[in-house]
């Protein structure tokens, strides 16, 4: 599909990622994009420059797009303010991964058929998670209902009136109401401080089992959007279920993303 | 050659290439392939996921192909047995090398003009050595005589039983004897336990020296996998020699890996 | 454009870079030529290859041109003596910047009108500067005057005699000179002794500001080869002035090494 040829895309990569920068990636090519890949290391970073400064560098060199993941809250949105191309952005600290939100709403509406109406519960780690967030607009926004459930001391006390969601730290309760189970990825590395007293007590009381969703009153979609600590938020059986539809979710990703490239590239046309 | 256009291809590296890493992408852009890119710095191995769950990802994004280097042995066998998709092994820890037995055995018969009956002799740490694997299997299955030579402490003790080849400890002899010096690397890295006391006496003892090469009776074709350690296992003047064809391996190896990329694509289209 | 097509280029950057890797990247896939890219971290440089195998090995398997970015001084000289192909210097240690050179004069030639006569003068740490010395060797030869101006432990005691270069310890008398300030980025990373008491007081020194500027007769074109320490060599309103036109040179880095990729390719063709 030759419709970003000669569209050149820098994908700026300040974090790790395999399957976001692959998605990415992929979606580029296909729609026959020149890329130019950027991970932080092997970068000018350590020299000194702004990231003003690095982003306005590549745009002067006749880049049509960024892509851009960083560990900042809000980096891709200050430079949006600053910069005449369009900025993606793909997972910005703990703020917001937009990308995952649509592939999520997207994968919800491929099986259940609809949005509005549909329960979704988000389980986890909801304080450090930028897939939680993005998931919570996007679906309020398009009349979906949203529970939020995990231990107190990873959902954020202002939740309930800030999103207009449910919070719930009952597990099984739950997953008795919700239609859809979007199950988060435990994130070590984002916590300064010991929020559970151990991965065997988390996945005690908010992983999900077989056997969880077997006294359960109805068949409910299990997401994730990897990458999964089997046995500890989700239980091998339950990930590679009939159920799951994890894999499904990754096969949107790359249409979704085309599917925002190609509307950016044309706002910028 | 676009014969694997819309043919989309993940170069998954797990250890440390040069070679091999830019001969596989090269083979695959000559073919007109899609590639990306994946090494294990800047990847999600650090998060916990499985390596199958990795692979599984990639593959759910209409990945055709993955090429993959990994430090651990079988680790490309046990995906094949789980995944639909063609996967390349480029090397798994020290169990085999395949697309390095294939160009080498093509380097011979290019070379010396058959491989049945032709006597190769594979020198250095065959222990720790995948390219050697692999060369034995393949040679022997061509009908090629295949002596091992080293110090006693880098051959295993049943080599000799299992892959039906001669061994020697005694390099002038071996050298004596064969048509063909498939001289290895040593790699050092791979070694656990002092297995000779220093490179100096490596190279006294196995090193492949001119003043060796012009005692024997006939012209020995010399190879060397890469990266050569210069003065360990090969003078200079021997690698750089009119008998070695080095840089021929090299050269081959674009081709013979694009023979391997296409005739797997096909068995899979 | 695709006057490169079916030739290959192995971009070999053993140093960190953003912009130069970038730059060349784009101006490769403009012309259409097919791009490798390597670094010196997931490569064979720890297994104890020589420069030249690699290069040569690389070589092998097809590649028309190397650009190429090291720390030793004197490396893609070397290797461009011992090598068939075209070796681009991407940048050598302490000893050259060749196409920064260029798209610099070539910047200067947009923005003055002309070189010779023009007065350049190169500010900050001349000593650690392949861009200065690239700068220094291509605007003598096209007319220009150059100053050098630093404090005296950053300027070589020999370049007066060596370059034919006017040098001068007082920044105010050398903006009132010149046309042209191409201002360098302070490398501490360069740096193995102490050359001055602190950034502080070197941008009090030689660091341009605003009322600096406004103090002069005429208006002078500043330039900065990136990456900008703000606040350091440059005052932001300086570098982000109207007078400034250091994302020209970039945008011109592009063009000027397209230029460069295309003229090397004929003489090999």
């Amino acid at each position: 599909m030759p419709s970003l040829r000669d569209v050149t895309i820098v994908n700026l990569f300040y974090e790790n990622s395999t399957r976001t920068r692959i998605s990415f990636e992929l979606a580029e090519k296909r729609l026959s994009a020149d890329t130019i890949n950027f991970t932080a290391s092997g970068s000018s970073v350590s020299k000194g420059e702004t990231l003003l400064d690095t982003v306005n560098n590549i745009l002067s060199m006749k880049v049509d797009m960024v892509v851009m993941r960083h560990s900042a809250s809000g980096a891709p949105h200050f430079l949006s303010q600053h910069i005449p191309a369009a900025i993606v952005n793909a997972g910005d600290g703990v703020n917001e991964h937009p990308t995952q939100g649509l592939l999520d709403a997207f994968s919800i509406r491929e099986k259940v058929g609809k949005l509005a109406g549909t329960k979704v519960a988000i389980i986890g780690d909801i304080t450090h998670s930028r897939v939680a967030m993005s998931n919570m607009y996007l679906l309020k926004k398009m009349g979906a209902e949203v529970t939020l459930c995990g231990p107190p001391t990873l959902i954020p006390k202002y939740a309930r009136e800030a999103f207009g969601v449910n919070v719930s730290y009952n597990l099984e309760e739950t997953l008795n109401w919700c239609d859809v189970a979007n199950v988060l990825h435990i994130q070590l590395e984002r916590q300064n401080q010991v929020l559970f007293s151990s991965l065997r007590e988390y996945n005690l009381s908010y992983g999900i089992s077989r056997k969880l969703l077997e006294g359960l009153k109805k068949d409910v979609v299990i997401m994730h959007p990897g990458p999964i600590n089997r046995g500890v938020e989700l239980d091998s059986d339950v990930a590679d279920s009939g159920q799951s539809i994890i894999l499904q979710q990754v096969e949107n990703g790359v249409a979704v993303r085309m599917a925002v490239l190609y509307l950016l590239s044309n706002k910028n046309n």
